[in-house]
């Protein structure tokens, strides 16, 4: 253990003991500093540690304080008790202050955890950037490997065009050409689309909130895959509804007979599948099984909301199919980004919401107004003029030989009893790790050696998936990429 | 009465008829074309102000319907019944398709209307974009009077000194140059503020969602000036809550002795309003009434979300005090943007939510992950180094000059009883028709003849506002503008 966990747990014996109640203030830092003998840092360090558990929480001006009963006003729908309900169908989700149970260390198998999703992942992202970390645990792609200098001298030239932008001109739906460009892209892969049902986004992240308000409200179900990517929780648990998880097969995708089970008994309202390259298992569902679900769905106008910000990053021969190629009701509301292909940090996404296309623009108009013009522009330029599919082809051999390399790794420094997936696509691998491990325990652990890894909790309302981590591949092969996995694989046959 | 006038009249009158009934589809447009004999340009036209008077509705692929039940899924909250509610408290919003009455012309006063907000917002706009007209309607200002070229060579340079980005960097808060400036403007002008409070958001329209989002819930009722700046009653409407609407004076803001018997009768989750040159009234409430304000909502621990984007465009000698700087509480979320200083297109904005920080900064995760970060660093990058104040100060003469020649000329071409508002900054000017005039008539009848204005019953739920109109000055005064503004005039002599 290192002095910010023994810090870290102290308090947290301290909490228990009811030495600061709920609501209460815990020490400022300066005094925890000097009381503990600790430095200022170390303190920091221990209460993240301490937020992240959901511990305790800080406060603009006021410092830190024990979670449990918000003073004032309730978020709306924004966190404790309107939170998106546990994945058993019937039960209502637990009401104020969630935190990540940490497990007593000689208990055989680690105890039932409830987990504020969003939370833990915020957490996890600032420990990535704050400490440097070795990004494992990042959803990020690695920015080094994308034409960013390319995008902005679009972006420059774009500046020597123009003496000034109009904003009306890229209201939603968008920038006409980046739109264009869009339904090019789709029609070069043989799926042609309707420009007119794109509307331009904030990244997916948007396209997904937008998605899920326009088809659902707040207390409806919403059924998603099981493990899934969190920010489908998120958009269900901002949106006040409830999620019910489906299981998943690893290679084959959301499992229809199960989900059959659970349309033909309650009220879904909307369904949120990943079907290509899934984060975090990396399956691509087949063709022939996105029919079925689309049938399965549409049978019982049910909306998809299809979340395909990988359709780029494919380890076969051609761009997968989308449910939406399937789609003759207008039900699929495909959602998919250039974050992952071209550019994080420009922020452009879109959505094709099929019949609901009228309200997710307007959704758009309330949210955000309009996306930012000369991001849309620079990458409709860039689009249309530079080496898009040369740079792709790059990328995607690259993650191909990550993958295989990175799985190859891991088996080899992790303990017997490990798997880990198939990834047809993207850049996470998923692994599994002997049962008793406790993910969160590992991540605390990792973080304290300069080590980021995706606890498996952020994946699921549930507690199925407590010894998986995600692990990310898009960062080159290095020494110290090495190191780490030795270190992760090290840690976890200590704890199994 | 022009071509696509009548026929829209003609459509209208057979959709009363129930020729198509609701949720029907009207003729396509190349059918109706050769039905009527006119031009696919006119049935457009026509269609488009068919559907700006909610009457019909075009769904992607399928062309256009009559409005009243919508088909599957109802938009959670976004429209119809979960809608805001009317501004008399304890009555609930009416269900269903709304729409602008328009009041048969011989009637002495027009009838009751009831406005969905957001649509007529969205159609006004569009019709600036796509009929090149004069837009003495349009929101925004001139983009020509902006430093656009200058912030893009600070992208420009950006692009120079990374190889890559990484979106982690940039999380929210956001970037911590960017936030740093904007803390020092708010220093300069005498006005502290916690760089540590500021969370960087996709222009002010984001940080006025999340505010809400963070202190209300659906169902709950906010308190809104009347009139009130739109994007007010869009994030009411779109977050399932309800309006209730406090008359307002046209120099002195938010009637405080109408406020407080409303907090007193019933329970208000937040007050929303623009204390600074507020849309479209333009006033600058006076600090006394600022400290009342915040003193009588504090003392029944009420959040008042302060939405100051018009905060440097003031026509006085110094930036006017914000309900922030007497806020102890920690109650005020106080949201602004560069969108109306700066760069409306790089949709840069912020929240400084006092105790509600937390809360929004995980809201703004969820909603758009971050924003995006070149025009976050390119702003920065200007504020630090270039003339951002001369940039200012030629800005506000020129508006307040803009200002009084705007106010003149429509004395001037108006009919008796017309009266103008006198901004104390900002670029819109409020203009008072005689009461029998309805701003949705004028609006058609201008948007005819090629000029946009911004009817009054963009900015209240009620029908108070039928009669006034809001008028842009922030384009160059041409001989273009002054025509305008008598053919305008001519139309409201004639209709009253």
């Amino acid at each position: 253990m290192t002095r910010y966990e023994t810090l870290a747990d102290e308090i947290e014996a301290a909490v228990q003991r009811g030495v600061f109640g709920a609501g209460e203030r815990v020490l400022s830092v300066r005094r925890a500093s000097r009381q503990y003998g600790v430095s200022i840092k170390t303190v920091l360090h221990a209460y993240a540690l301490l937020e992240s558990r959901g511990v305790i929480e800080s406060r603009p001006q006021s410092g830190y304080f024990v979670r449990g009963r918000a003073n004032g006003h309730a978020p709306g729908g924004a966190a404790g008790p309107a939170a998106a309900g546990s994945g058993n169908p019937g039960s209502a989700g637990g009401s104020g202050a969630r935190r990540a149970a940490k497990p007593p260390p000689a208990a055989p198998t680690p105890a039932p955890a409830q987990v504020d999703v969003s939370r833990l992942v915020l957490s996890t992202l600032r420990n990535i950037r704050v400490q440097d970390a070795v990004p494992l645990g990042s959803p990020y792609p690695d920015p080094s490997l994308y034409p960013w200098r390319r995008i902005n001298q679009y972006a420059n030239a774009i500046a020597r065009r123009h003496a000034s932008w109009n904003l009306i001109d890229d209201l939603p739906p968008g920038n006409p050409e980046l739109i264009r460009q869009i339904a090019r892209r789709y029609a070069e892969n043989g799926a042609p689309v309707d420009p007119d049902e794109i509307v331009v986004t904030v990244g997916a992240t948007e396209a997904i909130n937008l998605s899920l308000q326009a088809v659902a409200k707040p207390g409806d179900t919403v059924a998603v895959e099981s493990p899934t990517y969190y920010a489908m929780l998120h958009a269900i648990e901002r949106l006040g509804m409830r999620a019910i998880e489906v299981p998943t097969h690893p290679a084959l995708g959301i499992d229809l007979d199960a989900l059959a089970r659970v349309v033909a008994r309650q009220k879904i309202a909307a369904c949120m599948v990943m079907p290509n390259f899934q984060n975090p298992l990396g399956f691509q569902m087949p063709d022939e099984r996105k029919a079925q679900l689309v049938e399965l769905l549409g049978a019982r106008e049910i909306p998809v909301i299809e979340n395909d910000v990988y359709q780029e990053l494919y380890f076969g021969d051609t761009r997968p199919s989308t449910l939406k190629r399937f789609d003759t009701r207008g039900l699929v509301l495909h959602c998919a980004s250039f974050s992952k292909s071209l550019s994080a940090s420009y922020r452009i996404g879109w959505a094709m919401p099929g019949r609901f296309r009228a309200q997710v623009e307007k959704l758009k108009f309330l949210n955000t107004l309009t996306t930012p013009s000369v991001p849309q522009v620079a990458l409709a330029d860039y689009l249309r003029h530079d080496g898009y599919d040369r740079h792709l082809r790059r990328l995607r051999r690259f993650y191909r030989q990550q993958a295989r390399l990175m799985s190859a790794m891991v088996l080899r420094f992790f303990p017997a009893g490990t798997q880990v997936s198939e990834p047809q696509g993207g850049y996470v691998l998923w692994v599994e790790l002997p049962a008793r491990i406790d993910s969160m325990r590992l991540y605390e652990a990792a973080l304290a050696r300069g080590v980021t890894i995706g606890p498996g909790y952020m994946f699921s309302m549930r507690n199925d998936f407590h010894h998986f981590i995600r692990l990310n591949y898009s960062y080159p092969w290095t020494s110290q990429t090495e190191a780490a996995l030795k270190m992760l694989g090290e840690l976890v046959a200590s704890m199994a």
